[in-house]
This record gives structure tokens, sequence and C-alpha cells, in this order.
């Protein structure tokens, strides 16, 4: 950890490991989603993601390196979480809040990262790096929003008993 | 996953975990930081993070429950990165971006499970609670707006190498 570009491509490759994942995850919490909105909702954010992956390999060639990725723990334990939910028994639409809040974790361990990579990226001045990693950042914190108004609308009165 | 007021519950149990863990993490952030504004942040949000397992505990308590906790995966991840990064060796500021990378990532991971657990306490009508998991959250966005700008000052020159 002697400089900041090493630490920028470190957590670049945590990122890209972490995109990927969700690129595996998503179509599982779509099929679970009973919802229709939360369904659609999944299966747009499923192909945003393929295109942020594409975005952060090519931030990578901007930098001149080779797009590699790293293992992270808390991200491999946030998919988990979501495939426990899955898995649950129990009234669909409560199954659909706790996929949603998996979902919201999720993207806010996204717009964490993203965060800081935009801060380092800018003091780098690494200007097509940061414009990259920065329309990513925008479209999970919008995807973030959009979670926020279907987890107010997807649970049925029964469930609220 | 009967009804939403059981995914609320446990979903605090996770939270209160979290804050738990967070509350023995941050002694030692304050301690691995070298930036001296980054050190009183860690030590002013360590008095915060108290205030927030305090609230938790009430926000149980008007619930008519006993608070408890839940061991989450990804928090124990997240909390983990962050003690990596203080064994580190290298240049004492790149250490210090890579911290407030770590606590970025902890405040994202309680901001998503507030916002969760502020939507299900108002959709169940328990104001009590949805009042303090409100004034929690409030605070945590306020933190990670801190740490951001002190990302942006706390790398010297000599690391953007």
């Amino acid at each position: 950890m002697n400089n900041l570009r090493e630490l920028l491509i470190d957590e670049m490759q945590d990122i890209l490991h972490a995109e990927k994942q969700l690129v595996k995850a998503l179509p599982k919490m779509a099929k679970a989603a009973k919802s229709p909105k939360l369904k659609a909702g999944f299966e747009e954010h499923l192909e945003q993601t393929k295109g942020h992956v594409a975005r952060v390999e090519q931030a990578f060639e901007a930098l001149g390196e080779k797009p590699k990725t790293k293992v992270c723990p808390a991200m491999k334990g946030l998919v988990e979480e979501g495939e426990e939910i899955i898995k649950e028994e129990g009234d669909d639409s409560v199954r659909d809040a706790g996929l949603i809040a998996a979902a919201q974790k999720v993207e806010h361990y996204e717009i964490a990262t993203y965060g800081t990579l935009c801060t380092w990226a800018k003091l780098l001045g690494e200007t097509a790096a940061h414009k990259l990693l920065g329309a990513n950042l925008d479209e999970e914190e919008k995807t973030d929003k959009k979670l926020t108004k279907l987890a107010e609308s997807v649970v049925n009165k029964d469930a609220l008993a």
C-alpha cells in the first residue's frame, strides 16, 4: 500500500468481482420475485449490471491495466444473504420485501465503492476512469431509489398483520 | 417469513449486531489513523455508535421485544476488511484513504439497513420505532458525507505518484 494508484487498482478488482457476482445473482432474484414490477426491476438492473462490468473493464484499460478480479468476503456474504431469502418459505410479498432489502444492501456496497473509486481517480487526475466509474455510481444510486419506492408498494396488507 | 413484523425484528437483530461490532472496531481504526482529523472523526463516530446501539435497543422495547443480536456474514466481512487495512505496511496517508474506504462501506451497509427498517416500521405503523431508527439513519448519512470530504483531503501529494 505505497501509493493511491495501487489502492485504486485493488479496489477496482473488488468491484469487478462484485459486479460479476451480481450478473449471476440477479436472474435468480428476478425468478424469485412475485411482484411483476420487482421482477421487471431486477431484469432491468441485470442489463445495467452487464454494462457496469464493461465500464469497469474500460476503466482498467484507461489506466493501462489488465482487468482482474479479487474476491471480497463482504460482497460474497451479501449475495449469500439474497440466496437465503430466495429459499425461505412464507408470504410472497414478505419475501419480496426481503429480496429488496438484500438488493439495497448490495447497491449500497457498490455506491460506497464507486464513491471511493471516483474520489481516488479524481485525485490521481485519471479523468477517463473517473467518468466511467461515475456513470456506474449514478446508475447504482438511481436503482437504490427505485428499490425504495418498490419497497413501499410490494407488501400486501395481509403481511402487515 | 410470514409477516413483515418478523422480518423487521430479524433485520433489527442484524443491525444491533453490526453496531456492537462497530463499537469494538472504531477504537482500532482511530488508533491506526494518522490524520488527526480522521482520528477525531472515528472517535466522534464511536460515541455516536454507542448512541445507535441504545436507540436500536429502545426500538426493540417500543415493539415490545427483547433486544437480541444476529450475526451477519457481510458485516463481519466488512469489519475484517478494515482490520486488514490496519495491518498493512506502506504510506500513512494511503492507509488513511483505505481506512476511510472501509468505513464508508460499513456506513453504507448501515444506511441500507436503516433505510429498509424505516420503510418497514412505517408500513407497520410503528411510529416510535420508526423515529428511533430514522435518527440513526440520519446520523449515518451525515457521517458518510463527512468521510467523503476527509477522503479528498487526507492523501498527501507523495502518495499520488
